[in-house]
Order: C-alpha cells, then sequence, then structure tokens
C-alpha cells in the first residue's frame, strides 16, 4: 500500500507546491499583535486542509493563537502517533534583504542550482508541515492511514509556546499517544537526510536599564549622570569570559558533558569548518575555547544578544543620554540545565553587577530545557527506513542547536518521547531574510512523512 | 538711550513671545535629510526679522544648510562685535514623551510654577537667538546698535557646524570683528545668571561592527557563529575602566587639570549634588573618582554612548544572530585634547581590541575641541554689567558640559576671543522631550543681550 501513496505524492507534486503557496501567504507572525488575526486564519486555513483529507479536526482556544487537533478513525490495537507541528513563523524583518516579498511565495533556483521556494516559513515550518498533511491526504486516497493519527499544529511554537503546555495539559486524555513525530529540523547537508536526536534549550529574557527621569544632553550632564546605554553593554559584556565561557554564576553546573564517543561519530560528519566559515562570509568562528563548531552548536550551552535598543537610532548624530536603554539576551540550553535555574542566576547576576543609579527590569519571552531522544528509542530504527525510502539515502543520526519547547511537556504530561524527522537544509535561512525549501526536499519529506506512517504502524 | 532701548523691549514683550512662537513652529532639524527644506525655511525666517530690523541681510548657501549674515551700517572707529547663534535644532524623539507637540510651541507653567514656552529648541538656539534679533530690532528703533554689528545665524550647530568651518574660512574679511558672543549656554541656576568661561569639545563617532553576511537563527547557530551584538558589547563596554575612567590609550595625555583654584571657586557654588540626584530621578551618579558633580562635567572628558542599533527591536522574541550591530559614540573634551588625535585613538583601541570574525567600520559626526575663555578677556566685565542690567541679578562665572564647535574656527581664522552669555536654565531639558525657555529669561536675555551691546560700544 505504501507504494500507491508514494506514487500518489509523487503525482500531487505540483498540488503540494500551490497548497503549500497558499500556506506561506498568510503572515502567522506569532509575537507581533497585529498578527493575530492572520495567525487565527492560518490555523482554520490548516484546519481545511485536514478535513479536506477527511481527518475530524477542531481549532481549538488556548489564550493564545488557536490549536488545529485532527484525528482519523481511530482502531483499537493501533498504536497512535501524535504529529506535531506549527503554522506560526518568525518576523521577516529586515525587510530590505528579501529578495522577494517574505508572504508572497516565489520559486526560484537556490545556491545549489536547483527549485526552491522562498518565503517567510517555506521551511520553518509550514514546509514541513505540508509534507505531513500531503503524506496524510496521500494516504487517505489510498485506504487510510495505517495507525491511529493525531495532529496538533499550534500557532506559538516562535514565542515559547506560551499556551501549549497549558493546553497539553487539559487535554492530556485525547493526546495520549505512543510517540511523537515533529518534523521541525534539518538534515545534515545536502545529500545527508538526518534524524536529529537532541535539541537545546531557551531561556529569552529582555532586561531594561532605566536611569535619568529623562533623556539628557550628554554635554551639560556627561561625565555624573548615569548613562543606561554604557550600563546595559558593561552588564551585557559581562555574560562572557575570555575564553568564550557564559559569565553566570552556576551557569554550567548542570550540563551533560559531550561523551567521548559522541566527539568521535560528530568528527567522522563530513563537516567542513572552513565551509562554514565560508556560508556565514566570516574569517573566524568565535566561541566556548576547546570545542569544534558542532560541539559548540550541538552540544555546549551559549548566550547571544538577540537585539539592543537605546539612545537615537537616526542618521547622523544626538548628543543624547537615553533615560532607558534595554536589550533581548538568550541563553540555548542543553541536558540538564534547568531553564528556571538558569534565568533566576542571570537576573540575579546582573542586578548583583548594576552600578547604582540605574533601575533593572526584566521581561520574560520564553523558556524549555534541552532534550535528548533516548539511545534505545523504538522509533528510530523506523524512521531510519522511512528516510531513506523518502530521499534514497541513509539518515544521518546528528542534533540540532535550535530548540522545540514542547517537547519537554509532552514527555512530562503525555509520558512520550519525540522522534525529530526533519526535511530543512542548513542553507535555507531560517529566522533570516530569503528564508526557502527546496523543492525536493518538500517532495521527499512528503514521501518520507508517508513511509514513518507504515513503518510506525508496524 | 539704553532705557529707551531696555523700555522698548519691555513693552514687546508679547509680539516678542509671538515671534518666537513663530521660529519655533519650523522643524528645523540639521541632521536630518527629510528636515532640508525647513531648515532653508527656517534661515529665510530669521532672515526676513533681521530685515525688518533694517539689516543688510543674506543668506547665503554652504554646501550644507544656508548660514543667515546681517551688518547694520557698520561705522569706522567703531568695535564690531559678530553675534553668533544657530537655528538648526536636535531631532525630537521620542515623540511619546512630549507632552505637547515638538514643534507645537505652548506656553504653560514650568516645574517652578512660571510661565515658559515648550518645543523643541524653545532655548536651544532659537530662544536665546530670539533676544539678539528684538534687542537689535529695539536698538534699531531707538536710534540704531551703537557698534558695527555682525550677525551670523548657523544652521547647522547640531551636527558640529561641518560647513561652517570652511565659510569661515572663506569669508574672513567679511566676518573681521573685534569680539564674539554667543548666546548658547545656561544660567547656572534660576536667579544666577551666568558668564560660561569654557566649554567641552566633542568628537562623534558611529562605530559599525558586521559578522555573518546574513541574519542567523540563535539556535542553529549560536554559540559558534560571531554575533556582531555581543562584539558591540564588549568593545563598548571595555570603553571605561573599572574607576569610571575612559580607557582608550593615551586619552588624558593632553587633559588640562583643574586647578585647586577652580576647584575652590566650585566648591562656593550653591550647587546641590542632592538636589542634582534628584532632579534626575537616579539615586547616584556615576563617572570618574575622584570628582565632584561639577568638576566632572565642567572640566574632566568623558564617553557616552548616544545610541545602539542591534538585532531585533519589535515586540515579543525573535531568536536571532543579527548580521550587524553599530553604537553612536561621543567623547567630550577637555582643554587640550585634540580631537583628531582622540578619534584615531579611539578607533585604533575598537579595532585593536575586536576578535576576529568581524569587521569594524566607523563614521564621522562632528569633531570640536575644547574652549576656554582667557582670564583676562576685555569683554567679561562688560557682560558682567550687562547680565545684573538684563536680570537684576550678579553673574556667576560658570563652566558649561557642552561643546560650541565653532568657537575654536572663530579663533583660529579671525583671531578673536568668545564670549558666552546665555539665558537658558538647565532644567530646560536641552536635547530632551519637553525642551522649554522660561519667558522670564526670554525677557531678561533680551534686556541683557542689549545692554551687552552698549557695553561693548565703550
Amino acid at each position: 500500500m505504501l507504494n500507491a501513496v508514494l506514487a500518489t505524492i509523487d503525482q500531487r507534486k505540483d498540488q503540494t507546491l500551490a497548497l503549500l503557496e497558499d500556506f506561506l501567504r498568510i503572515p502567522s507572525i506569532s509575537t507581533s499583535p497585529d498578527h493575530a488575526a492572520d495567525c487565527r486564519r492560518c490555523a482554520h486555513w490548516v484546519a481545511d486542509q485536514l478535513k479536506f483529507a477527511m481527518l475530524d479536526v477542531n481549532v481549538m482556544e488556548t489564550g493564545g493563537h488557536p490549536v488545529v487537533v485532527a484525528k482519523n478513525r481511530h482502531v483499537a490495537g493501533r498504536p497512535t502517533v501524535l504529529v506535531y507541528g506549527h503554522y506560526d513563523v518568525q518576523p521577516p524583518e529586515p525587510l530590505e534583504l528579501w529578495t522577494s516579498g517574505p508572504f508572497d511565495p516565489v520559486v526560484r533556483k537556490n545556491s545549489a542550482g536547483t527549485d526552491a521556494v522562498f518565503a517567510r516559513g517555506a521551511v520553518d515550518d509550514k514546509g514541513q508541515v505540508m509534507c505531513h498533511i500531503e503524506a496524510i491526504t496521500s494516504w487517505q486516497a489510498n485506504g487510510g492511514v495505517p495507525l491511529n493519527l493525531i495532529v496538533l499544529i499550534e500557532g506559538e511554537e516562535e514565542i515559547g509556546s506560551v499556551h501549549l503546555g497549558q493546553f497539553v495539559h487539559d487535554h492530556k486524555r485525547a493526546l495520549q499517544a505512543d510517540v511523537c513525530v515533529i518534523s521541525d529540523t534539518n538534515q545534515f547537508a545536502r545529500g545527508y537526510p538526518a534524524i536529529t536526536t537532541g535539541t537545546r534549550g531557551l531561556i529569552y529574557q529582555e532586561i531594561i536599564v532605566n536611569g535619568p527621569n529623562r533623556d539628557l544632553h550628554s554635554g551639560l550632564f556627561g561625565g555624573a549622570a548615569p548613562n543606561p546605554a554604557n550600563v546595559l553593554v558593561e552588564l551585557l559584556a559581562s555574560l562572557h569570559d575570555a575564553s568564550g565561557r557564559v559569565n553566570v554564576p552556576g551557569f554550567y553546573d548542570d550540563v551533560v558533558p559531550i561523551t567521548p564517543a559522541e566527539r568521535e561519530a560528530w568528527k567522522r560528519l563530513p563537516f567542513s569548518e572552513d565551509a562554514f566559515r565560508a556560508d556565514l562570509g566570516v574569517s573566524a568562528t568565535i566561541g566556548e575555547s576547546g570545542y569544534t563548531v558542532l560541539e559548540q552548536i550541538w552540544a555546549r550551552p551559549t548566550c547571544d544578544i538577540n537585539g539592543i535598543t537605546a539612545g537615537y537610532q537616526g542618521p547622523g548624530a544626538k548628543t543624547v543620554i537615553g533615560a532607558q536603554a534595554s536589550a533581548k539576551v538568550s541563553f540555548r540550553l542543553v541536558a540538564n540545565q534547568d531553564p528556571n535555574k538558569i534565568r533566576e542566576a542571570f537576573r540575579q547576576a546582573m542586578l548583583d553587577r548594576a552600578p547604582p543609579g540605574v533601575t533593572i527590569k526584566f521581561l520574560d519571552h520564553g523558556a524549555a530545557p534541552a532534550y535528548l531522544v533516548p539511545d534505545n528509542h523504538p522509533g528510530l530504527a523506523g524512521a531510519r527506513r522511512a528516510i531513506e525510502a523518502g530521499f534514497g539515502k541513509p539518515a544521518t543520526l546528528i542534533r540540532s542547536g535550535g530548540s522545540i519547547p514542547i517537547v519537554s511537556t509532552f514527555k512530562a504530561e503525555l509520558g512520550i518521547e519525540c522522534l525529530f524527522v526533519g526535511f530543512g537544509l542548513p542553507d535555507d535561512c531560517i529566522h533570516s531574510p530569503n528564508e526557502k525549501f527546496d523543492l525536493d526536499c518538500l517532495h521527499a519529506g512528503t514521501r518520507t512523512a508517508a513511509a514513518l506512517y507504515a513503518e510506525l504502524a508496524k
């Protein structure tokens, strides 16, 4: 039966792309209040596709953007698989760096000379959600998905899945499954489809430094008045030591070190640090010393400043001491760091290090622990075979430096592990201008999803 | 004759205010290319007022915003006085902090309970230019200004007088005078009108850090990819040491120290550091240790970050490593620091301290050396008497932490010294939202300007 399903998928290629383009035209930017209606519209768009595939679909409220929950007709005795994805996307800014509009999907050649669809969300995660929608549709046209399916597509992944934890808790019984499948990760490289066996966690904070009660003339007050921008850069600079380690007390206390076996396995992967630098256009990488690039990204915790706002930002000069300065700062975490503990350590360090004359406030923008797939996960063998069926290449085992906030909730609330089978490529520019998804990956990903259902049905 | 002039000024109070409000409605923001036409319109507005006063007026091109040059009928044997001011203003941002529109002047009570006109440029420098225009007008209505007057009102003071140096050089003969009078400074406090005997210099730089060739996902790349925002905060934080001193090699080499006599004189001034902190709403001042607030602001060089732009600045979270981060940084200089030498030392320090993996660029936004009025300046005694005539209070000798870029050019090109007789108050919020000029100061300043012409005619 899988062969018939794969044949359907091969025949539906143009339709799959057209549907994805429709999906990509909806600017479902979850972080922006201005786009709340677009997020809701996008949820209904997803729901409609799953209804066309004859699933039983509900668009459910969460207190934030709605989630889409869909089920096929469940049959006792079959395994139950929860397919998780998200329809929300990152903001598209800076707009001027996009070759075509972020919400006007266009197919053109990628840098490898093959076709890709360019738009915000092309691969993260609308394109990969599309792979599952199309795999489901094709199975339904060929006798039905051979296992009990629960599809859960949320609208807040890019803002830390703020309401999904409560939703999963509240709908624990309805979401009960044997395993979760997530396609929101990458292949290792073009020609190296992969299973991701670990993701990093995240704690995202905003720090706001206030000084004088008004903006001041930097001549008439400079040298005595506390300058929040001066203070902010000192606080932020204190977050790293000279060796590139994060300088927050207790930060590394709970970190699970990389094993010698992992180091060996990762060294054997076809990864070139020269090519990595060339791709980024930088002469050197920086980071924690004593670790390779893959180790730094996959298995070491980090701190990055994601945004700073201070003083005058227009053209030319303004001789001002701004009353306020702020920064968005995120830490990527690894097993077994506790996001709440890291948040408190960060905040305490900033408060301890702040000079007198300023006040410090914080805002929360999401938290998630890291996640490691158990080595003995029963789905791994089937996922390897599905990738081979979908891509015609063997699967590589990799990790991801990114975060999928909800996976630890699935483990805690539903008692299930996640399988990360993702179809993106490292050059897909996710969260950046000119995000894209290779059409080959869209097609092979759809085939892989279909094959994975067959494998997990066994 | 001065008494008749002062009587005219007293009678013209309402008209003076109405004219100033007209002047304030023109958004002559010199740093913004969008306001170039407004700057030109403002120059012509100033020219028109001086024409009404029967001066011979020219609006002259500079390559940037035009300058207004006006002369009365010069009489051989009389002293020639150059009156300098500027019609351009700082940008009004942040707009949301203004109680009334920055270019919709409104008269209301200030925090002292007396009337003030609120608008961008109210005191810096349109209100003080208005004092001179009205003093001239009133003299002209009473037999004419009793000395040879050259009025020079420029439109680029707030952007470092970028074209005025060349203009002065090119028009050296036409601008030849015995002394320059500038009203672009403050009184010491309400009830303490002042002569400013020194201004600080300025070097204003923009530093731009570039890293990866595109914005990156901070999960998939964080820990290895150079983050320009991380680098920028480290570079900026390195500009101060733990004692609050500026940490640029050679920065203090040429600094003229404060003399024991100056320290003594300044300690006797009615200045309360508690009141200074209360006015700013801060619990402590920060700055170079070992110096009082007045010493820090008047006679010690400083470094302030005036603006930072990096990464995502919208609401909520974006997990991004921005490709670029930049900051506007200015140094206030004291005698005898050389702005060009400080610029090069700053740039070299940033380049030396930058890690590999990023590139650094700089933009220039103005430079000016500090200026000290000679103790034996022959105009000082007359200025003291003029202030007493205008304000009914004795003059205090103070310095200003601000900068007036052109004064060193007047000295070099025209061989003349400057007298700073300013009418603002420290709580005027210059360069800040809700800038204002007390109506009492507008009136007493106009009287002082008129009296000063009589004094300098002697």
